[in-house]
């Protein structure tokens, strides 16, 4: 009865078995295959896959995948940005085979925001909105306890709605992308500038002394350390953020908006700054109170862990 | 066997019944009464329904009611910007007992898409967003044929989620909100400015001369004519509208945007300048092709056909 998910990232894949209750009872990682090639790719998940078995979890009953990049509703990775020279890939094609089992492939943040809706930080609420702070910005929506995936399976690009009109432009295509200002990367920008601008220099210690190399943790770690002006590249940093989650606010009404990836290893010094900017978009004249945003509750896990329950259950049986 | 509904607007109240196979048998308007006073509207929209049964349609089976404002998932009203001294209030509760059947309310917009989702421009659809383009920006999300509702029961608001970071304040309480560069009143805006930098004379013309009294109509009936100033304005405002449809594609990927609400009159002309201006927001590097726009096909009945149709069906049994 064990339910094995697999998330694969840009620079490593995680497996984590679920035992009857959901739990983690068994963890696995490799590298992601630098190659691009499909067939590598492949392997390397089956290779996870078996070692569930082989470590004493088997029989493997379900497969559940999650990849980094736009997935169609038959499961196909369309495109994926940061997996160099995969496209229109068929891993459900491809790995049921080989491994013996029926896969299921989706989309990285859909798992992740399935798992923090089922058992994480969204557990009590019907609608969620998960969004996740890393190089980029990612997100997955659950509206009323089921997945929202649009017409082809894209829904969730949380981070290419554009919140500056004229702004510069992502390398989606468009201009002024949230994840411009929202990322870990523009974190980073932010930190630099600061730098640059002689109002970080403990964010340039950080980096070592070079304005260059400042990146988003430098930011983190020195706003952790108390320093007044990390804080202060924080709170403009968590105005942008807040300026996003107000209008997925707007045009969702999540009951809350859980904040994930990279950024939530340092939450403590993100989550109130957020709140903070988030009061005056959210309180606004129609009286309604704050909307409400929590720190995901199960880090790196959450997508292998989402992956695994979105390929145990069918489609049809998952609401809650 | 007839369904009722109602359409409750800032300037008028519009009633239609629904024959046996959803086609409308009945259409009466009166004012929404200015008083703001609930009694006033209770008797205004019970007149209304009494009017369809003393027509000849009853016996009236269902009510259903489109309201502009905040709706929340118990069916109250509570808050309506363009019905002043309106708050609070539960016209299920007040106009169920009066007329002796049950009433379902709902937003206006949400009613609207749900219409134009199961009889209009989006009937061949599953996934669908509807953008009205009127005063203001609403909107109703319907995602895998279920209308999107949020937690509180307040989502869709598409016209308040910000475009221009640092942008103007809305009355909203938030800044630079899409309804500030997209609505009817935008376009006036922009024609204005056209008319004080002399680069609108047509459409100073239509409105008499004088720029302070430059609307949107204006600036469509210009258009309309052909004059190239006018369609110049009417390109800037559907780039205007295109940022927004094409946040809207990458949040929820939707099979198609409805385009409704006063706008649409004069949809040959507003069309074709959206479509161009999304191209290049849409055809993006993952190679997904452009994103659909079709105009709304139920015209202004659209909201209460859909407040009758869901006033009809309970919400669990509405999934098509």
């Amino acid at each position: 009865m064990t339910a094995v998910g697999v998330d694969v990232g840009g620079t490593k894949c995680l497996a984590v078995a679920l035992g009857p209750d959901g739990e983690v009872v068994y963890e696995a990682r490799v590298p992601t295959p630098a190659s691009g090639a499909h067939r590598d790719l492949v392997e390397a998940v089956a290779g996870l896959v078996e070692g569930v078995g082989g470590g004493g979890h088997g029989p493997v009953e379900s497969v559940g995948i999650g990849v980094p990049g736009l997935v169609d509703r038959g499961g196909v990775l369309r495109s994926a940005p940061h997996l160099d020279g995969v496209a229109d890939l068929d891993l459900g094609a491809e790995l049921g085979p080989r491994i013996g089992v029926a896969v299921t492939v989706d989309n990285d943040a859909n798992c992740a925001a399935w798992a923090e809706f089922r058992k994480g930080a969204g557990a009590k609420v019907d609608d969620m909105v998960l969004v996740t702070l890393g190089t980029g910005v990612g997100g997955g929506i659950v509206s009323d306890g089921v997945l929202v995936r649009g017409g082809q399976g894209f829904a969730g690009e949380v981070g290419h709605m554009a919140v500056v009109a004229d702004g510069p432009p992502c390398p989606c295509g468009r201009r002024g992308c949230w994840e411009l200002y929202a990322s870990g990367s523009a974190l980073g920008r932010l930190g630099a500038e600061a730098a640059h601008a002689s109002r970080g220099r403990a964010i340039l210690e950080a980096a070592g002394g070079d304005p260059n190399r400042v990146r988003g943790e430098h930011v983190s770690d020195a706003a952790t350390a108390g320093d007044a002006e990390a804080l202060a590249v924080v709170a403009e940093f968590a105005g942008w953020v807040a300026l996003g989650v107000a209008n997925l606010g707007r045009l969702l009404d999540p009951s809350m908006v859980v904040i994930g990836g990279g950024l939530v290893d340092a939450a403590d010094i993100f989550m109130e700054p957020i709140r903070r900017a988030l009061e005056p978009l959210t309180l606004l004249e129609d009286g309604r109170g704050p909307l409400r945003v929590e720190p995901a509750a199960l880090g790196e896990r959450a997508g292998a862990i989402g992956a695994a329950m979105l390929g145990a259950v069918p489609e049809a049986d998952r609401a809650r």
